[in-house]
């Protein structure tokens, strides 16, 4: 029942407004719970910044697909990128963290313009281990591309005869796409957890 | 008040044991409590497997110290991993991995000896916030001597001349160490955000 009942409250509630007369009787229910005040509701409560459904939370998820795009179009853009396994997932990881993220902004942006909350218990579910799972993939996709990077420049110094600058730029994009990654993925799960 | 008032129960509830005498207050005011359903108090809740302060938790703690030791000492092993960045990184990694797992292992045979409960807001959430950044770097390590393992191994052909099985064999320990962290660092941060 928690789970597929809609909850239609504005982000912001409106301070006292008295209760349309349809909804009357839901609201003197959420009254009456909102004076146990030891039992999250999760609906009543107000988003944290950041959370699903808020202007933060729809910077967040433009920011990672920002630089998930900017990391894969810096490291498409050099030809020998293919001949590296470590830069050919990469380039994998970027397009799922990409596409990922643009479709929850995609829906970031239909719950503020309709005003619906996303503290949906199998929402919030969906979104914590999609959040998990590109998480530990684009982490890992640009520890390995680091490593080959700082193998490249620093350890074999043969920068000259390869696109080292590139590989850098890809890979500290990758890594601030998961740096915005990550604070979606703890909210996310902590409000999973806190419901 | 809650996080430094230690709670002496057993791991394991006895069912109607009468209580001391001595404890007769105590027990009569968190009796009191317990009828306030809606209010966890931590203490009173059975931890789940796997959390701090149960032998699945410890198990978990000594699987972790036991294949980052086992990382540690196969990449140290082999006489050239100074030469590359990545490997060094990740014998960096596997020692800061093996202290605090062993750590929190020590904590929780103490836990368990004693029969206290570890379920307190100040440890716990050093507790994630520990495993956070250990199984943070840990996977950056893993990741990056894969990346470096597959380029000498798959691209360059180059097994010949390096320590190539060595260096997957510290890989994959360092992943399996990595796998064993994840499940105590989602319990925790579980724990720490549904209280």
């Amino acid at each position: 029942m928690r789970a597929s009942r809609p909850a239609v409250h504005p982000v912001e509630a409106p301070p006292p407004a008295p209760p349309p007369p349809a909804q009357a009787q839901g609201q003197d229910q959420e009254q009456a719970d909102g004076d146990v005040v030891t039992q999250p509701r999760g609906v009543r409560m107000k988003d944290p910044p950041g959370a699903p459904g808020t202007p933060a939370g729809l910077g967040l998820r433009l920011a990672q697909a920002f630089f998930a795009a900017a990391a894969l179009a810096v490291m498409a853009a050099t030809n020998d990128f293919p001949s590296v396994s470590a830069f050919s997932y990469l380039v994998a990881a970027a397009i799922l963290q990409c596409l990922w993220s643009l479709s929850l902004a995609i829906v970031d942006i239909y719950a503020l313009l309709v005003k619906r909350s996303l503290r949906n218990a199998r929402a919030v579910c969906i979104f914590t281990i999609g959040d998990g799972i590109t998480g530990t993939l684009t982490l890992g996709a640009a520890c390995a591309s680091a490593g080959i990077t700082v193998l490249i420049g620093n350890d074999l110094n043969i920068c000259a005869e390869n696109h080292c600058a590139s590989f850098e730029t890809a890979t500290a994009m990758a890594f601030i796409s998961w740096f915005a990654l990550a604070p979606s993925c703890i909210l996310n799960f902590w409000s999973m957890a806190s419901r």
